[in-house]
C-alpha cells in the first residue's frame, strides 16, 4: 500500500488517526486548506507551517492553466514550486470543470471545456487528468469523475454514476502503469525535468523527452539546494476513488461498493454541497459512509463550515476541505467561538477586543476588532492575510479539538462544546 | 530635550548614532517603511519586527479622514490602534494636501482641501495638523509646511517659504501647549479616550470632554491588556521643524536658518522629489545640509531609490522615508544586490534562481524567482505580500550595511560597494 493509515482511536463512528505520506503524516480528522493556484491566498507558506497545516489541496484544473504542469513538474512537483515540503492533495479537475457550466461538454471520452482566462478549448479525460496530477506531484491524488448536477432524477443520476465508474478504471489503469513518473520520486533535481515530466498541455499521453532548453541549476550560488523538499523514492502517490450517486441513496450505495470493488487506497464522497439543502448531504453522508471501508481514509469533498467539519468527523469522516474559511476571509466574515462576525459592520469601529477571546491565534492576541475593521473598510491588503489567518487558524483548531475529543473518547456533535472546554 | 540623539561614529560627513524615543532605540542612519493608513501594505507587524523595522512612517492626512484621530486616539495613539510598539513618525498632512492638486486651497490661516475618499471639504492648519498628530501619538511629528511647486520662480518660492517659516512658528507654539495631551502619556487604558483626544474632525482646536458613549473593556477576558504599549509618562512628542525654499540654495539657506532660529530637536528637508532632475536634488540636499546643526538629527523626506538612500546617508542625512520599495513590490518592481528585477516578465517563468541570492530575508531563502512570478501573473494577493517582504528587507539591509560601514570608517557611496561585502 502507498498510503499507510493508522486508526488510533475510535469513539462511536468517530475516529482519529495518522495517515502517513511521502511528505510528512497528517493527524485525522484532518481539514485541508485551499490552494487553488499553488498559493492558498495571502498566506506565505512559513506561517500555514506555524499554524500547523499538515496538507493543502491545489486544483489540478488552475494549476494545469496556469503556470501549467510542465512548469510544476520541472521544480520536482508542487511541492518544490511552492516551497511546500509537507503532503499535498489534488483534486482531479473534475469539479472544476463541472463548475464551469455552459463552458463545458462531457462525452464518453471525457470532458471538452474553455479556460476560464481566456477562452481557450481544453480537453479533460481520465488519463490526461492522471497525467497532470502526477507531473503536479501532490502525495494524494484524485479519481477522474463526474459530479453529478443537483436536482437530477434517477436515470441521470445512475447514468453519470456509470460514467464515473468507467473513468475511475481508467483512472486506475493510467495511475498503474504512470505512477513511476512522479518528479520527486526521480531523484532529480529541482528545476531539472524528470524523465516524466509532460509537454506543456501534452494530452492524454505524456512527452518521454527531457527538455533540450538551458535548465538552469537547482543549487542556490552558496551550492545548498533551493528548497528543502525531501526525496522519497521508495514511495509514490497514492490514487483515491471517488463515490458519486447524487442525493440518491440506493445509487450512492451502488457507487460506493463498485469503487470499492475497482480498489483504492482511500475513498472520498464527491457531488455533495452542490446546491442541496443540508439536512439532504448529512443524510447523504451518513448513508455514504456506511458502504466504505472502516479501514481507509475517507475523505468528504468540500465541506463545510465549522460546524459541519465537526458534525462529520463524529460521523466518521477523516478528511475535509472547504473553501469557506479563506474565502469568507476576503469577505470579513469571520468565525469564532461565538459564532460568525462581519468585521465590516460600523459597530465594530471601536471595538477594543479581540475577534475571538478564546482563540490563541496571533491574530487575536495582536489585534482589536477595530483595526481590523478600519483595515477591512479601508480595503487593504493586510485585512485578507489577518482574516485568513485568523478563520484557517480557527478551523485548524476546531479540528485540534475534535481529535483530542475523540481520543478522550468524549462525544462532540457541536462546535459549541468543543470550544466551551481549553486545549489541554 | 524629550528625544535623545547621539551620533556614534563619523565618518567623513555621514554619521551613525542612535535617536532614542519614547517607544525604543532607533539606529541612524534609519529608512523609515510607510505605512500610510495605519498599515504597511500587506505586512502583518510581528513581520515587520522580524525585519528590524525600527520605526514607521504614517500619514495625518489619510489616518485623519479614516478612521480618523478620535479612534486612534482612544486606542491611545497610533501604537496601540495598529499595535505596533516601537517608534512612529507621522507627517504633517501638509505635503498630502500639496498632492491634491485641485482639490485645495491655501491661505494664511491654512489649507482647504476636499477628501479624495468622497469629496467632503476640510481644513488643516498649524493648529488642526498639531491637535491631529498628537492625537495620533506618533514619537515624532512634523511640523506643518507648505510644499513649494515645481517650478516655481523666486518670488513665488521666497513667499512659500515665508509662509512655511509663520506656519512652523505656530506649529511650535500649539504643540508646545498641548504636548501633554498626547495619549500615551495619560497613563490611560486602551480604549479609553485620553483627556486629550479630539472630537472625530474638530478643527482647530481639541474638545475637553471625553466620550461619553459606552467605552468597552482594553482588558482581554482573561484579564491581561490587550497591547504592550508601553506608556511614557515622563516623555512625550518630538516637534520636528521642516526647511522648504524649492530649488533655490540661496532660499533654502534662509529657510535652514530661520528654522533652526525657531528652535526644534530635529530638522527635516522637505519639497524634494516632486518633478526635479535628480542632480538638482542631490545639490539641494548637499547645500541645505550645510545650514542645519550636526548633534540634531536630519531627515529627509520622501527620499529615495536604494543607491539614493545610500549616498544621502554618506551626506549625513540620518533618517529617509519612501514608497518606493512598498510601492515598486506591488507592481511587481523587485530590488537586488545585483540591481532591478521585473518580475513578470515571461523570462522568470522557469527560473528556479531566489530573486537575489546575496538576500538572506525569508522570501529569497524559499522561493524560486519562478514561484514569485506565477503569483504576480495570477494577480495572486501573496505576490504583494512576499514582493513587499523582500523590498522592505532589502532597503533595512541596505542601511544596515550603510551603518556598518560609516561604523568601519568606509567610504560607501555606492549600492555596489556595500552589497560586495557580506554583513558579519
Amino acid at each position: 500500500m502507498p498510503i499507510d493509515f493508522r486508526i488510533e482511536t475510535a469513539s462511536k463512528l468517530a475516529r482519529a488517526g495518522r495517515l502517513l505520506t511521502p511528505h510528512g503524516e497528517i493527524e485525522t480528522p484532518v481539514f485541508m486548506p485551499v490552494g487553488t493556484a499553488a498559493t492558498v491566498k495571502g498566506m506565505p507558506q512559513d506561517i500555514l507551517e506555524a499554524l500547523g497545516v499538515q496538507i493543502l489541496l491545489g486544483n489540478t484544473y488552475h494549476l494545469y492553466l496556469r503556470p501549467g504542469v510542465e512548469t510544476v513538474c520541472k521544480f520536482g512537483g508542487l511541492h518544490g514550486f511552492m516551497a511546500w515540503p509537507r503532503a499535498i492533495l489534488t483534486d482531479s479537475g473534475g469539479f472544476q470543470v463541472f463548475s464551469l457550466n455552459e463552458l463545458r461538454k462531457v462525452t464518453e471520452e471525457g470532458v471538452t471545456f474553455r479556460s476560464h482566462l481566456d477562452g481557450s478549448s481544453h480537453f479533460f479525460n481520465p488519463e490526461s487528468s492522471m497525467a497532470a496530477q502526477i507531473g503536479l506531484g501532490a502525495d494524494i491524488i484524485m479519481a477522474f469523475d463526474e459530479c453529478t448536477e443537483y436536482p437530477a432524477d434517477r436515470a441521470r443520476t445512475k447514468a453519470s454514476m456509470e460514467l464515473t465508474l468507467r473513468w475511475a478504471e481508467r483512472s486506475k489503469k493510467y495511475f498503474e502503469e504512470h505512477k513511476h513518473e512522479v518528479p520527486w520520486r526521480s531523484n532529480v533535481h529541482v528545476g531539472t525535468a524528470a524523465p516524466g515530466c509532460p509537454s506543456e498541455r501534452s494530452s492524454p499521453g505524456l512527452d518521454d523527452g527531457v527538455r533540450e532548453d538551458g535548465q538552469k541549476s537547482s543549487l542556490r550560488p552558496d551550492g545548498q539546494p533551493r528548497a528543502a523538499v525531501p526525496t522519497c523514492s521508495e514511495k509514490h502517490q497514492s490514487l483515491f476513488g471517488i463515490v458519486q450517486g447524487g442525493m440518491d441513496l440506493e445509487v450512492r450505495k451502488e457507487s460506493a461498493e463498485r469503487t470499492v470493488e475497482i480498489g483504492f487506497p482511500g475513498y472520498a464522497i464527491g457531488g455533495l454541497s452542490v446546491g442541496e439543502p443540508r439536512e439532504r448531504t448529512r443524510e447523504v453522508v451518513a448513508a455514504t459512509l456506511k458502504h466504505l471501508p472502516k479501514d481507509k481514509p475517507r475523505y468528504l469533498m468540500g465541506v463545510g463550515t465549522p460546524e459541519e467539519i465537526v458534525e462529520y468527523a463524529s460521523f466518521g469522516v477523516d478528511m475535509m476541505d472547504c473553501v469557506l474559511p479563506t474565502r469568507a476571509a476576503r469577505h470579513g466574515l469571520l468565525f469564532t467561538s461565538e459564532g460568525k462576525i462581519s468585521i465590516k459592520q460600523a459597530r465594530y469601529a471601536q471595538d477594543p477586543a479581540p475577534l475571538d477571546a478564546n482563540c490563541a491565534c496571533r491574530v487575536c492576541q495582536r489585534y482589536s476588532r477595530a483595526y481590523l475593521r478600519h483595515l477591512y473598510a479601508s480595503n487593504e491588503v493586510l485585512a485578507q492575510v489577518l482574516n485568513t489567518l485568523h478563520n484557517l487558524s480557527f478551523y485548524l483548531d476546531t479540528m485540534r479539538r475534535v481529535r483530542h475529543s475523540i481520543r478522550l473518547g468524549e462525544e462532540s456533535r457541536s462546535l459549541a462544546s468543543l470550544w466551551s472546554q481549553p486545549l489541554p
